[in-house]
C-alpha cells in the first residue's frame, strides 16, 4: 500500500522481502527475498538505497544502527524504533515526558507479577512480552499467579500492566517529517475483537472535542519527544474517568490509519512516503464525514475473489482492500473502508462487505 | 495508473512493454520486453493470461483477432478497438447508428479535398490520417488546396472532416462491461493548447443539462453499438449553435478522465479494471464540486522532483501524478488534480503546480 502510495510520485520501491509471495512482493517490481534479520543481507540489500522505512519494526535496532553508520539513512531511524520495538523501553521513555500511560513495571517472575497486582487493584493483571508482540500476540490477561507462568517461558523481558478499566479504544495518528512538520489525523476510534482490530471509525463518534485535541497534542509531542520521523500510531484507551492513556506505539502506516486510504486528503501512506522523503506533508483531513474501516479476515472459503461480485454490485461507493495473501482462518487478508453521512449506513456498508468477503455473511 | 488501480483488488498484472523504461514497467512487477507489432511477441506472452487489455490503441487489430482465436479474452474486442484504431470505420459506424459527427469523407488527393471543402463552406479544411495520430499528430489544418499534398506523402488513407466551429470541446466518458452494465462519468470540458490536451475541468461549467444528458447518452449508447468493454472516452465539439458532435473515440483510460483518480467516487482506472474482468461497476460520481487536472508538459529543467518541494508546500491538498517518463520539452511526463469548492481556487492552484513542475512559473 505504500508502494501503490509512491507510484503517483513517481517513487521506487526497492523491497526486501522474506518471500517471494508476500503482499509487497506481488506488487512491487524491484524485490530481493532475504532475512531482515542477517546483518550481510541488510547491508547488501541497502547499498545504493537514498533512504530505508519499514512495514513492521521487527529490523534489530542494532543493525539499524550499523546501516546508519554506513551512511544509509534510516526513517524512522532506530533511536525513534526502539521505542515501538520494546515495550519496556516506550514505557521507560513516555513516563520520563510526562505522557499518561496505564500504571506498568518490568516484573521478573510470577510472584513480581503478584507484588504488582498487590500494589494497584489485585488481578487480573495484562503481561506482555517487551519484544516481538503484535495482534494480541504476546499479550496475556492473566488473573491469578499460576495464569502468570506461561509469559516468562521465552526467557524475554516482561512487562505488567494495569488492566485499563476502558470505555473504548481510540487512535491518535500522526506523521512527521525530519525537518519537524508534522501533521494530526483526526483522532479514530478502533474496535478490537478477540484482541484484532475489527473495526475503526473515523472520527471517533462523540468524542469530546478537547479530550481529542489532548489526544493529538499527546500523539504530535510523542513524535516529537522520540524523534520519529514518517507514520506514527498511538493507541489510546479512553477511561471512563475520561482520561486517555497510551497503549503501544506503532512507527509505520497502521492499521488504525487504513481509512485514511479513501477518507483523507491525503493517505497516511502518502503521508508517511512524503515524511520519509522528507518532502512537505499532505492535508491528513477528512473527506467525508464519516469513513469506516473493517478488517477482512481468512475465513473457510480460500477464493474471495467470487464475493467480489456480490460486494461490488450491492455497493457500488465500497473500497476493497485486499493484500494477496493466502486465506488462513482469522488471519488479517485485507480491508473494506466505506464512507458517507450517515454512520449507521456506512457501518453497515462496511461490516457486511467484510463479513460477505469472509463468508460469515452469505445472504 | 491502471495496475495502481488494480493493486488494492489484487489483480496481478503481466506487462507487454516496448522498453524496461515505459513508464508502467517502473512499477509492474512482471514484465516482458517486446513489440507489440509482432504476432509470435504477442502470442507468447498472451499465455496464461486470463485477459489482454492496453494502454493504446496501436495493436494491429488482425493480431487481436488471432489472439482471440487462441482462447484469449482480449478487452475490448478486435471489433469495437478498430473504431478508435481507424477513425474512417469510426466515422462510417457512427454514421450508420445515427451519432451527430463532423461532415467527413475519405479524400483521394488534394482535388478531392478542395472538392470536399466547396461542398461545405470551403476551406480551412480537417485532414487525419485514418490510423495512428494521437495528440496533433496525424492531423492538419489546411487553408488551400496546396497545404493539402502534406497528409497524402505517408501513403495512408487521409480523412477531410468540416473545420467545427466549436465554442469548446467537452468529453463524455463512460465504462462498459461484458455483461452490459454501463457508468457514466458527468461531461467535462477539455482545454486544448497546440492540439494538446491542458486543462480538464470536471464537470464542464455552465453546461446545459440537457445537452450533457444527451452527451452522457451519446457515449453509453457508442459504448453498446460498438460492443465496448472497459473505458470509453468519447471526445466532443459543443457548436455555437448547441450541438454536440463526435471528434475521437479512445477505448481506454484517458486523459480527460484523468481527474476522476481524485474527484471521482471510483476512477477510470478502478472501473476500466473492474469492466476488463467482468466485475460490478464502481460508482463514477464526482466527491467534489469541481475538480481540475492540468497536464504536466516537459519543460527545460530535467529534474521536476525537486519542484515538489515548492508545490506540495504552497498547497498541501495537490494530488501530484507524475509518470517516471523522461523530461522532453512539450513531452506530457505528468498531471495535477485539484478539487474544492471554488472553481477560480481550484484552477488557480492546479495551473500554478503544472507551470511550476514544468519550470514555467518559477516564483
Amino acid at each position: 500500500m505504500t508502494h501503490e502510495a509512491g507510484i503517483p510520485l513517481g517513487i521506487r520501491f526497492k523491497l526486501l522481502s522474506d518471500t517471494p509471495q508476500d503482499s509487497a512482493a506481488q506488487v512491487v517490481g524491484d524485490v530481493v527475498v532475504g532475512d531482515y534479520r542477517d546483518l550481510d543481507t541488510l547491508r547488501a540489500f541497502a547499498r545504493g538505497c537514498d533512504v530505508i522505512t519499514f512495514d513492521h519494526e521487527h529490523v534489530p535496532t542494532e543493525h539499524l544502527r550499523a546501516l546508519e553508520a554506513d551512511g544509509i539513512p534510516v526513517r524512522p531511524g532506530p533511536d525513534a524504533l526502539v521505542h515501538a520495538q520494546d515495550k519496556g523501553v516506550m514505557r521507560a521513555k513516555l513516563d520520563a515526558i510526562g505522557v499518561p500511560c496505564p500504571r506498568h513495571r518490568i516484573v521478573a517472575d510470577p510472584e513480581d507479577v503478584a507484588a504488582f497486582a498487590a500494589e494497584g487493584d489485585g488481578f487480573p493483571v495484562v503481561l506482555k512480552t517487551v519484544r516481538g508482540g503484535y495482534d494480541g500476540k504476546g499479550v496475556w490477561v492473566v488473573g491469578s499467579v499460576e495464569e502468570a507462568a506461561e509469559p516468562f517461558r521465552a526467557g524475554v523481558p516482561v512487562l505488567a500492566e494495569e488492566k485499563v478499566d476502558f470505555v473504548r479504544e481510540l487512535a491518535a495518528n500522526v506523521v512527521r517529517s525530519p525537518h519537524g512538520q508534522a501533521v494530526a489525523y483526526p483522532v479514530v476510534e478502533s474496535r478490537q475483537v478477540n484482541g484484532v482490530c475489527d473495526t475503526v471509525v473515523a472520527p471517533a463518534p462523540d468524542l469530546d472535542e478537547t479530550l481529542a485535541l489532548r489526544a493529538e497534542e499527546m500523539a504530535l509531542n510523542i513524535a516529537k519527544e522520540l524523534g520519529v520521523v514518517g507514520h506514527l500510531a498511538v493507541e489510546l484507551f479512553q477511561t471512563r474517568d475520561g482520561r486517555v492513556l497510551v497503549n503501544e506505539l506503532a512507527m509505520r502506516p497502521h492499521n488504525s490509519g487504513h481509512w485514511s486510504q479513501d477518507g483523507a486528503i491525503t493517505s497516511q501512506f502518502a503521508n508517511h512516503v512524503r515524511a520519509v522523503l522528507d518532502l512537505p506533508l499532505g492535508d491528513p483531513r477528512p473527506r467525508a464525514k464519516w469513513t469506516v474501516m473493517v478488517n477482512v479476515l481468512g475465513g473457510d472459503y480460500p477464493d474471495m475473489y467470487s464475493a467480489y461480485l456480490h460486494c461490488m454490485a450491492r455497493d457500488p461507493q465500497l473500497k476493497i482492500h485486499m493484500y494477496g495473501k493466502d486465506v488462513k482462518p482469522g488471519r488479517k487478508v485485507g480491508h473494506v473502508n466505506t464512507y458517507g453521512d450517515d454512520l449507521d449506513d456506512v457501518l453497515e456498508r462496511a461490516r457486511h462487505a467484510a463479513g460477505y468477503l469472509r463468508g460469515t455473511i452469505t445472504e
